[in-house]
């Protein structure tokens, strides 16, 4: 496969995300992958995703942030332990922390375009830096502090 | 009305977000609203807002968070100026920053309670704190930068 995602080595079980999961029919189904030393997602939002008209609504921005630092979290991580995406064990991350910042409004119609910076791989965690784009406007910056999904997780609440 | 939502009075042509927009039928249709000194939001995800599974997609607990700051923002406008919610001019509010902190997986199924402190009015930005709970527990916390909306946003992109 050329230039994989992250999220298609994701275990059947933790690929059910809203926002990632390729089984899940209704969410975005994000691909993350390495552009270079960036990562890179890019969405295009579907009509009612608006904010005021013409502009994408700021949480579905929030998700992108968010969902592009898991992506890029499972990228890092396997690259800092030399290892092909796929291998064994797989690798899946969730956020512990998000920062968004709407430096303008972002408008609605064009692709988003997503990039990280990967600033740190420690332990279970992984911080990216990020920029949302549109028609090549930086309209959104984030970071998010993402971690290696706890066993927590894997056990369904009581 | 007894105790109205903010997004009760948001004029029709900014009544379109897909959080809070009362005219957006794919959208959450978020309602936010005065309990004492306090702003509510209560919203129940869908069975697809999965993260992994039985766990709520970060992405929509980032979205809740986002919408009732700006939702809390118009409440508190209107209170600082001692005016009824719906009297002229409207108070609309948009993001302008977003911290959130997941301090535990929030389980998917219970409605889910998000709580506001005003922090600070001044001029045309409103501070809010928020928390969100499921089953009584504060899953995340939140931190939102709102302003009223910009005249840029009235305008739709070229």
């Amino acid at each position: 496969m050329k230039n994989p995602a992250a999220q298609d080595f994701y275990p059947d079980d933790l690929a059910q995300c809203y926002g990632c999961g390729r089984l899940n029919p209704h969410g975005f189904q994000l691909k993350t992958r390495w552009d270079g030393d960036e990562t890179l997602t890019v969405f295009t939002p579907r009509p009612y995703h608006t904010a005021t008209p013409g502009f994408v609504y700021g949480g579905l921005l929030a998700s992108l942030i968010d969902c592009h630092g898991t992506g890029s979290g499972a990228l890092a991580a396997y690259r800092a332990e030399g290892r092909e995406l796929g291998s064994d064990p797989p690798k899946r991350f969730v956020t512990a922390a998000l920062k968004v910042d709407y430096l303008k409004p972002t408008p609605l119609g064009p692709p988003l375009e997503i990039r990280g910076t990967i600033v740190e791989v420690k332990g279970r965690k992984v911080v990216v830096k990020a920029t949302l784009s549109a028609n090549g406007v930086v309209c959104v910056r984030g970071e998010v502090v993402t971690v290696e999904v706890p066993e927590s997780m894997f056990r369904q609440p009581g």
